[in-house]
């Protein structure tokens, strides 16, 4: 049986920061991926998504400064962009293992099963782990309805060839609004079911009905408490019926309405890894499983953080930092910033106004009416920062279409009581740029 | 003799920063003013243009995307933009100048001139200040050739309601580069004379020579080492003549070949204060000139540090901290980042290639293959880093779109030892978005 350091099982971003960390030790590496190499992130998660929306974002752009100092928006030629999308795609995957094999690192295509503590299954071959790492992800809920299998998911959202001319998204949640974004700019007619009367729900509630009503003057259609209940086929076309008896006829249906571990059929029950079916592995403060030898990082864990790429990173320096370095200290997650990539964009540090404590008070800032906002056309841009009585910041919301970046000023700030210092000392950011307004907060 | 804690000659950035600070004191304040309430920055400098660089990013972002995607690139409806541009600041400067009035707080419009260490006369009224602080900017240097009279300066450009067919701009820092992009981007025949070699000189070199290439493949022409001797006028026309015996003939001449401080007519010599007509006036590490009473702020201070709106913030909380909280301790300048809003745009923060010293090394990322920068038509984004032996960060250079902004992620680095810890402490920046390339870098 080979033996190694590591077993890894999934290749997505809690491998790839592994990896990057092992670069610089030698230990032995096994990595099997049963699907994309590289995982949902590039392949059909953030970085498809990413790479569209830098289209969209001066078409909607344009939308707005036209009449205004921009004589016609530009306009979204799909087709074109999704065979760009699909030229530039077609060897990542290949080449993404390719740069993950080494000399120390084997990868392997195939489906991990665990066997023992320290022994894992691919392929009917058995290998040998000191550790195990289990970084298996996510995968898209289905739609446990009537014809839920007519709705298409992130995996095959970024390469559709066709722009549909109506569009059902079911769901609420970031990828949800996100995917409604960009068809509607691409010039679908894009209706947005939600189950409950909430969108977005980490982020600041007071904003998201902002955006919502934004995106609804763009022309984007929201019912609210509307809970699918069978999806119909007829020729090309389909009916979706909610539990409130509306009828919506459509050319296509998007499920983004929730993701769900991936720990089915992986051998964590024979093995004795301890698991939740929907909110995935337990670990512990070091990312252990109840089985010391085995880890569980990024989404698949259930570690209390959203699930996120940057929290993989985090999961994946803790591990090796207490497997080699002996680290002592509990896992310690940064503030974590977040971003819905809608139009405007939605972005979110620490706590939001809902989860303030007694004593803690918002500052705000208007970013509507700065000379930088009016000029690009960011009709709504707006901050809102939450302090404790002692002034030390809590969080902070941004809508604007530079929230993603802009929130991350805030990143270093939170939890931290003297955020004027922390200004004072970085008071030349580059003018005019959004961290300035740090200044304006914090003078 | 009306008497007041501070008399502050000029209403720019340096007088808007004190009076934010005196807002929590009693101090009574004379803010005097000749020309627009708000100074330089807000009138005919870093916002009119940013305003109008709004429009620009959606028009050139769209232009590099044009058939990948987008249908066609979006252009920029001249007449409609300064249109626009002059209705939003129609109203400006006077409302400046009510928001700068308050029960502590007197303002002149008038000519400041020096009297004595203490007083101050305005439209031949004298007044008298504990403190004195000049903060009277620069402008425009002229052409000192035949015919220099013809050209534009940042004054007029903001307010050209007709796009010329074809511009001269005359050198070759970043308000002449900019200034270019903008012309051009709206459909300007544009040509750059630099009377040097070298352009934005503060910059990664080798940068700016990818930029200049840029430029010039999207049709801005640029001829390197080509004083200007003489502008002839024939009806509309202007021929502009270099001193190689080159002839450009053109429909609009802008010089932005440099600025001189403001310190002539206002009674420097007479009360003692030192000052360079060039470099400005002479001030000690409290920005105190040579009386002591009196000091110098911002751009028309002779401080060492680029001429730009954050510095001015430094000068001013300087001052204050000084005067009021009996500061010590030398004026202490935080790295400074700055940037051309070029399209890419340049940033730049501590040292550059050219200021490297024996053990310093550069670390670079290639951030054009990059989903984002694809995505975005970014096709030469890319960033350098410079560090000592001992890991310490002592400069950042970026190309890129976002340039700017990402700069700013590496201000709080300048001079750190442990840019990884602190990326530790903030490794959930939003993703994806420019500052994840902390961790690429420094992981
Ligand atoms: C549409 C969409 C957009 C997103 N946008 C963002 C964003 O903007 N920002 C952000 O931070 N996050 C975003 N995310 C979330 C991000 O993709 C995840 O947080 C990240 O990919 C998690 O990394 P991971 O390594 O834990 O899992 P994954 O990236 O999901 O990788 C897990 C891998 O394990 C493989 N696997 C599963 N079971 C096995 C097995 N038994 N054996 C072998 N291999 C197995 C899977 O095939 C998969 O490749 C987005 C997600 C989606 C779906
Ligand atoms: C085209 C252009 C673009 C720029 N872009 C940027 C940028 O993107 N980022 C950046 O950081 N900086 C930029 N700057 C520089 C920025 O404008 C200055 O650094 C900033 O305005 C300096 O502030 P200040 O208070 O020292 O002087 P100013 O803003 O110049 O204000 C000085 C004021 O003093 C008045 N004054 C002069 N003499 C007297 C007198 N005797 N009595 C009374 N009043 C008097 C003047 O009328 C003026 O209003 C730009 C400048 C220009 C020209």
């Amino acid at each position: 049986m080979k033996k190694y350091d590591y077993i890894i099982l999934g290749s997505g971003p809690v491998a790839m920061h592994l990896l990057a960390k092992f670069e610089r030790t030698t230990n032995k590496v096994l990595l099997i991926e049963k699907g994309l190499w590289g995982g949902t992130c590039p392949n059909t998660g953030c970085q498809p998504k990413i790479f569209i929306e830098g289209t969209v974002r001066p078409v909607l752009n344009s939308y707005y400064l036209a009449g205004k100092g921009i004589k016609e928006a530009a306009k979204i030629d799909w087709p074109t962009l999704m065979a760009r999308k699909k030229k530039i795609w077609a060897a990542f995957h290949k080449n993404e293992r390719a740069s993950m094999t080494s000399e120390n690192t084997d990868t392997v295509q195939g489906t991990g099963i665990l066997t023992g503590p320290h022994t894992v299954k691919v392929n009917d071959q058995e290998y040998e782990g000191k550790q195990i790492v289990i970084g298996t992800g996510l995968s898209p809920r289905d739609l446990d309805i009537p014809g839920g299998e007519y709705a298409i998911t992130n995996n095959e959202f970024f390469d559709l060839d066709q722009l549909p001319k109506r569009a059902i998204v079911i769901g609420g949640g970031y990828v949800a609004m996100e995917l409604a974004t960009i068809l509607q700019a691409a010039g679908t007619e894009v209706t947005i079911l939600q189950h409950s009367d909430r969108l977005l729900r980490p982020f600041d509630q007071d904003y998201v009905q902002e955006l919502k009503q934004i995106m609804e003057e763009r022309g984007i259609k929201f019912h609210m408490n509307a809970p699918v209940k069978q999806i119909a086929k007829d020729g090309d076309q389909y009916t979706v019926i909610t539990t409130n008896g509306e009828n919506f006829d459509t050319d296509l249906v998007i499920n983004a309405a929730g993701r769900k571990p991936n720990v089915e059929g992986m051998g964590l029950e024979e093995v004795g890894v301890d698991f939740d079916s929907k909110r995935g592995i337990k670990v512990n403060e070091h990312m252990q499983t109840s089985v010391p030898s085995i880890f569980a990082a990024g989404d698949v864990a259930d570690n209390g953080q959203p699930n996120l790429t940057p929290v993989a990173w985090v999961d994946a320096y803790h591990i090796i930092n207490f497997v080699e370095n002996g680290e002592k200290s509990p896992i310690k997650y940064p503030p974590v910033a977040t971003n819905a990539f809608t139009y405007p964009e939605i972005a979110q540090v620490g706590i939001h106004e809902d989860e303030m404590e007694e004593g803690d008070y918002v500052k705000t800032l208007d970013l509507s009416d700065m000379f930088f906002s009016i000029g690009e056309g960011d009709f709504h841009a707006k901050l809102k920062v939450i302090l404790n009585k002692d002034g030390v910041v809590r969080g902070a919301s941004e809508l604007s279409i530079h929230a993603a970046e802009d929130i991350n000023n805030f990143v270093p700030l939170i939890g931290r009581k003297d955020p004027n210092k922390f200004v004072e000392e970085n008071l030349t950011f580059a003018f005019p740029t959004p961290a300035n307004n740090l200044d304006t907060l914090f003078r």
